[in-house]
Formats: C-alpha cells, structure tokens, sequence
C-alpha cells in the first residue's frame, strides 16, 4: 500500500472542545421547573422534559432514572456529592450576593456563604432542590463577554494562582 | 412611601440564563487530561485544575473530593450515575461512529453503543474515566452553527417528540 493510502486510513477523529446540553437529573421536574423559573429562567416543557437555552449550549431538566438509563447506566440514589460542579460567574461581588439572596428565596441551600477565598475572589456554592452544585462567584480574572460567554485567561503556564471561579 | 420608590425596592434578581464553567470531578488528574488530549482536546494545566475553553464556557478538571470541599459539601464516592449528564451533538451518524471508536481508544466506557433511538435520532452513551456520561448523538433537529453552538428548535409547545439528543 502506498504511504498516502496508509496515512488516509488513519484516520484520527477529533472531539470538538464543547458541549451541546448539559442535563440535569431530576426527581420532581415541575419542582425543579419552578426553582429555576424563580430565578428568571424561561424554558420549554416538551414531553417531560424541560428545555432552557443557555448561551450556545442547552440546559435540560429530566427525570434522574430515565436520563440515567437513557445513558445505558443502574439508577442510583442522589449522594452529597454528584461530582459536578456548574458554575455561573456574575460581574460583581454585589451580584454575587444578590444572586445568592434569590436562590434562597427560590428554596435553594446555600452549601457555601459568599466570601472572599483564599486566592482572592468572591465566591459562594448553593445546591438545586435536586442537589445539583452550582458556584457563583466574581472572577475579574475571567473576562464576560456580554452575552455572558467566557474567555479563559491564557495561564501562561506559569501556575498562576486564581484559576477557579 | 410613593409607589414608584416601593417598586424600586422590590428588585429581582434574575439569574443569566447560563453556565460559566462545567467542572468535572476527577480522581486522578493526570489520567483524566490523558482522556480529554487523546480525544484532541488541548487544554492548560494550572496547579491541581485543567482548563479546556470549550465554545463560550471552560471545562475544568479537578480533584473530585477538593471540588466537593469547595462547593461546601462532603466528599463522596462515585456512584454508577452522578446525576448529569453532558451531551455532544455532532453533524452526522458517521461522526457519531467515529467518535465512539476514538473514545474506546482513549479508554472510555460505552455505556450505550450508537443506534437510532425510539424517537428517531442516532444517539450513544459513554464514561469518563471519573464515570461522568457524555451522550453522543446527531439530532438533526438541533441546529448546530459552525461554532459547534446549539440553537434549541422552538417545540412549539406542542409536545413535539424527539426532543433530547
């Protein structure tokens, strides 16, 4: 076989550095519809599933079991810690607070009071009513576009501190 | 009080409609940023985190049980379904394929090989070393732009079918 027909059989697939929709596991979706309502959020309910456009990407409310299945995986119970963390960063440490006052109001936990951390920006955690970990925080490090779209700091392998938030 | 100064008091916050950064709880990072870079993604290390610009959010690995400490919880073991699932849309079912094999050769786990679903779609499922699930699907009903970003159909609250993929 010619090397040009060798190097065309090797054929390396790329994954494109995004996401389409983030679903989220839910135990009651009209419960979990109107917390996120709450905040100011506008959706589609379609079947039994909730639908919000978020930016480029979707975020989607369906039930824990079916979702877990629909993914070839045994259901299993909610835990402390789901092992993802979502993050939704504001301009402001005022729109930090602000935020954390609504998600209270709207009946989520509050699992981290906003504070200034260790690395210097303002941050908080609070859980959905389905225990989904969200962070909100100020990052001035990390520029908001308007639309609210991020463009990561280039770290210049330096080991700059301040990289989450 | 006048009415006017009591509807400037009463503010609502509205939560943007939106995600910062997904982080992924991993347990060991080195073999996690092997799983990403070997699916194509090229990201940059700072301290114990990796940071993947993924369209207009960034992807983040850290340490599972540093990121539960963060968001105010306990840590706690992986279970066979976290709770989320993050989902890929591609252009074609070929692509699908493709990227599924690219994923056994990183060392993913099919949880779902590739097939058109009850609804019509081609879709799949798969973990991450850490057991968080990606879907890989092509839903033509979604479009995607040439950026890779999902503009939702509008369902038209008709209970169209063929919603999630």
């Amino acid at each position: 076989m010619p090397e040009s027909a060798r190097t065309r059989t090797t054929y390396h697939v790329r994954m494109e550095q995004r996401i389409t929709l983030v679903t989220l596991g839910v135990s009651d979706l009209g419960r979990a519809k109107r917390f996120y309502e709450a905040l100011g959020w506008s959706g589609q309910e379609v079947e039994e599933t909730v639908f919000f456009q978020a930016g480029g990407i979707g975020i989607v409310l369906w039930h824990r079991d079916k979702l877990a299945r629909d993914c070839g995986l045994e259901p299993s119970p909610p835990v402390p810690f789901g092992g993802i963390a979502l993050a939704h960063n504001v301009r402001s440490d005022a729109e930090v607070d602000d935020l954390l006052r609504a998600v209270e109001r709207a009946g989520g936990t509050i699992t981290k009071p906003a504070a200034r951390n260790a690395i210097g920006f303002y941050s908080s955690a609070f859980l959905d009513p389905d225990g989904h970990a969200w962070e909100i925080a100020c990052n001035p490090s990390f520029t908001l576009a308007e639309d609210g779209s991020v463009t990561l700091p280039d770290f210049g392998g330096s080991g700059v501190r301040g990289a989450r938030g």
